[in-house]
């Protein structure tokens, strides 16, 4: 097991709730979702992914975007990235004004084909005139690798698949990969070797994990990551998103339960632990349910108004 | 940080959930009790802390802990410890035919004053009696020591306090220490620094940890004990016992999760964790409630009966 022992001086949240977390809620109104965003525009986030331009008719839940975009209060310093999966969704998220913009594809070729419909050759081949675009706009771009450690279609992803996909989205330009553990099966040995097959290809730091925490293990896997260096983590206010392939599990991991874990760790995040949770109490009312989050629980049983 | 990097081979599970985890929580019947632990008893536990014979005036939770010793089917090769805070509950125990007994004390004199309204030295000096006639009866006696990380009157504790009361249990003749992280406010770089602290003074191989998730941080502070070597863990089926601290929030971690971790991380346990989550959504569903455990609900939505 490769550790470093050198936890990071700082770390990079990238606040993914509001898209990754809200697509995978039943409907929300575009004014909560305005709402959310403000709240979280003032926690000292620096990335706050706030939407997606995809069809409707796949993700209806963001079929507002534009209208997000066009209305919420952005801070200076902070980032608003969208998901974009084409030159379509490219060209509106710039009309948008969105700061950067993200790509997606998967580690295993069932997930992408039940996802996107096509082999992941051809996903990434599909990117080219986003990134082609995007060089000429001067608009930075992300990739997200679902399924780097199982898929609920083919099973384990071997780690050398992995480093191969990630290698191949850093060479077309993209500036970080989000390595997506997409059902939350992980545990930190499989990160580890995950992990260490991707470092050998993408160098450290254009490197980002995105762990749900489906089945618990999301901040044991965290902390693995950061014990091998890892500085950039996604994460999602009051753990927004349930998980598509375990109706009823938990999706993403809270951004909370990420941020106590690092103040405990002595890393510095620059975010307001307390006022990320107030913002994810607001929503979750919406939601009608409570946070999930346990030191969102925690906070509010000492007092968290 | 101390990391051993070398995980152990295989774990020892202490299961505390029908004491630890149902002394902290409503009412359960006699007979509730009774089918918990029978259930726990065919999953491959080898230890399940069946009881308490405390004052039912402090703890009313535990008053029928004579008559669950006396009615569960007890399976061979398991043992069902009992806590006992003095010679009149070691006795009590010894007659419900108790196979071990487990004694308590805190590393932070707030909580021990309030705990058990007395001082440290105060509540070692009342083992003595219990230790000699255990000593006498053959009667393992483990300790668990509480607040070594934090303490909700004394704030926090510091690692050689730990370290200092861990040793003079060892001394008095306990088999092992548990180490208690009561309100879960632990992080993986407190722990290490703690247990490092510990294992400085009691041999590796008679530590335990025993860890809340109020803070949602359990299964990364377990992680790292187990990076440095400890191999016996506490833990609650379902999650069970909220936290008396802060109401609402999380208690133990759950046994379904550590076994998950454990499972990925190659350590052999030697229990079957469908049976373990069985039991818990059975006294989960008397609590009239769902599982403090996400390996639970994701078992569940993906077809546990």
């Amino acid at each position: 097991m490769l550790v470093n022992q050198t936890l990071p001086d700082a770390v990079t949240i990238i606040e993914v709730g509001p898209r990754d977390g809200l697509q995978n809620e039943k409907h929300v109104s575009t004014r909560a979702k305005i709402e959310l965003i403000n709240a979280l525009s003032t926690t000292g986030l620096k990335h706050i992914e706030a939407g997606a331009f995809v069809s409707p008719k796949w993700v209806p839940q963001m079929a507002d975007s534009a209208r997000v975009f066009d209305s919420i209060k952005r801070a200076s310093g902070v980032a608003y990235p969208a998901l974009t999966p084409n030159l379509k969704g490219f060209e509106d998220a710039i009309t948008a004004k969105a700061d950067q913009v993200a790509i997606f594809t998967s580690a295993s070729e069932g997930f992408c084909r039940h996802n996107i419909n096509c082999s992941i050759d051809e996903s990434i081949d599909r990117f080219a005139p986003v990134m082609e675009a995007a060089s000429d706009s001067d608009i930075a771009v992300r990739a997200y690798l679902s399924c780097v450690i199982d898929c609920p279609f083919d099973g384990p992803t071997h780690p050398s698949q992995v480093a191969r996909i990630a290698k191949r989205l850093f060479e077309l330009g993209c500036y970080e990969i989000s390595l997506g553990d997409t059902i939350g099966t992980g545990t930190p040995a499989k990160v580890s070797a995950m992990l260490e097959a991707v470092m050998t290809e993408v160098p450290i730091s254009n490197l980002a994990v995105h762990f749900h925490d489906t089945w618990g293990q999301a901040l044991a896997n965290i902390y693995q990551a950061l014990l091998m260096g890892i500085s950039v983590i996604d994460s999602s206010v009051a753990g927004l998103g349930g998980c598509p392939y375990a109706p009823g599990a938990a999706g993403n991991v809270a951004t909370e339960d990420v941020l106590y874990l690092c103040q405990g760790l002595g890393i510095s995040t620059g975010v307001d632990l307390n006022k990320v949770a107030q913002a994810g109490w607001t929503i979750s009312d919406t939601l009608k349910r409570q946070p999930s989050s346990k030191v969102s629980l925690a906070l509010r049983a000492h007092g968290l108004k």
